[in-house]
């Protein structure tokens, strides 16, 4: 059993697993190759990201890595895809924080925030109506827990809410209708916001091209929660430049830490915020919870929660 | 009739109570003295608020006052609080945008948007954990359908909601429990979010005084959505300058506009806003509805809604 992490400062709570497995802890590339050579587990914390690749062909006994976030994309690589190696990961840890963040920015932009902050910083009382979240439309790309969480919120705000999942498929509780991938830049064409809330696999990559952003209404917000290559960039940059869409939220860019020469610090009407949405205080504590329950289930022999289908890239919920 | 505005700049919508009464308008204190002598009713619409006390005397057969907002506060004198002449308001049109409002506020706090955007003006990425409203502490005081109406938003995010009301009652689906108002220190200590929405009136005068704000958890935020004479401003710039609470959102003030001279503009760890709550775009054409509604009743010889207990300053409920 490895840990992605150092002895020294090892991820809270660990006690508990120590109890069933014997742990190393590795967090540069020599540690982790000779650690990783009797270990039948790892769990995928922090450094260990870029060292899995190089020190692949000493993990001759692994057979299951718990990630650390829900989003596998950063840890997959082929020879993981095809091995046999189980990948769990943490969904349902991020959901709430991730739907109150987007609740929250949705408010920014319709209680009119950043006008507010910067009418504070010149002492000007500037007042203005402000919009109602309630009667407007959400749609949300995504429609797993993470997905279901912001809708479920929407919905609590009196929003219509839509989805888009990888197949159209009809409503539920939360969704009133889900469109498929394929019908993404019709569904946007609806909307007052459009959350992004997708992973980064091969099948999402750059969805969110100049087609969606032509359709979407010019007054219509976009919120990337997902991950940064579920856009195109560029197409993005040019419809907030042009003004082609009413406002931007991102949480998420292709390239993290976004740059500091990068276009996107100054758009108009655009929030860009340092991947925090899912990061709240106690994460590393639930996460440590369910790499605990899940090592139970390891050790017994039992079917783990969160297994991820490596070729979709999450996990694959059973059809309806 | 008269209708407090011009007849240029009639209200939205006017045209409904247009069929049921002979309308004058007036916005000035010469047009206002001429047409309130055979006036029996008043919508007291924006530019009347000076005005009417002025003109009382010849206010021979006025039997009733729309007030297009909700607190009233700014409308009645002792004259007039005297009179046999009724006074609603417009309650009910207000309570979810003032609910979007406070949210927004509390996730503003809760994700460290002002950080956030602090960070974007420097292009720097400054990745730190937000904090989960979930499984937080609310505090509303007062407890009418702007209350509630936060209480209900503060609950669909899972936070524990309790209420403070002129007397402590139990609690019912959206308040845990009520205090009463001489228990407010209590339960302010309590709470991670302390949000004022009270209406001003002589028993809620300079209510949140300094041994509220001292009773307050450090990293507790307060929010003023209702009055801004319902806090003894000193106190409360006190706690903030010297950081005894853990910050402020103020959308009213004993005097608005704010002064660009005044101590608020920046303080730390305070968002100012120009009293907006409210009014969403929309408010006005709500608000004419529910006067020619009220009209239609007037008319008709039958009782008015929103009818306001002068000598408390607003809607009294019948008790329970």
């Amino acid at each position: 059993m490895v840990m992605g992490a150092t002895a020294e400062e090892p991820p809270p709570d660990i006690e508990a697993a120590s109890a069933m497995a014997d742990l190393s802890y590795a967090a540069t590339a020599p540690a982790l190759a000779e650690a990783i050579a009797d270990a039948d587990a790892l769990f995928a914390w922090r450094s260990v990201r870029e060292l899995l690749p190089e020190v692949w062909p000493k993990a001759a006994h692994l057979r299951w890595i718990q990630s650390a976030s829900d989003g596998v994309d950063w840890l997959l690589f082929p020879e993981l895809i095809e091995s046999d190696v189980v990948v769990t990961n943490a969904r349902g840890i991020f959901d709430q924080a991730i739907a109150e963040y987007v609740v929250g920015l949705m408010l920014a932009f319709a209680k009119g925030l950043l006008g507010v902050i910067e009418g504070q910083r010149h002492r000007e009382w500037r007042h203005r109506p402000t919009e109602l979240l309630s009667g407007k439309r959400l749609l949300v790309a995504g429609v797993g827990p993470i997905g279901r969480a912001i809708g479920r919120a929407g919905r609590d705000l009196r929003m219509e809410v839509r989805g888009v999942g990888r197949r159209a498929r009809s409503g539920d509780g939360i969704f009133e209708s889900i469109a498929g991938t394929d019908g993404l830049a019709g569904a946007a064409a609806w909307a007052d916001y459009v959350v992004d809330a997708l992973p980064a696999t091969p099948a999402t990559r750059h969805l969110f091209d100049a087609s969606v952003f032509g359709s979407m209404r010019p007054s219509a917000r976009f919120i990337n929660v997902g991950r940064g290559a579920t856009v195109d960039e560029e197409s993005l940059i040019e419809a907030l430049r042009e003004r082609r869409i009413g406002g931007a939220a991102l949480d998420v860019f292709e390239r993290e830490p976004l740059p500091s020469d990068s276009t996107f610090w100054e758009l108009p009407n655009t929030i860009v915020s340092p991947h925090v949405s899912g990061d709240f205080e106690g994460w590393l504590e639930a996460v440590v919870r369910l790499f605990v329950d899940n090592l139970r289930r390891f050790v017994a022999g039992q079917p783990l929660v969160n297994v991820v289908d490596k070729r979709e890239g999450y996990v694959v919920e059973p059809s309806p």
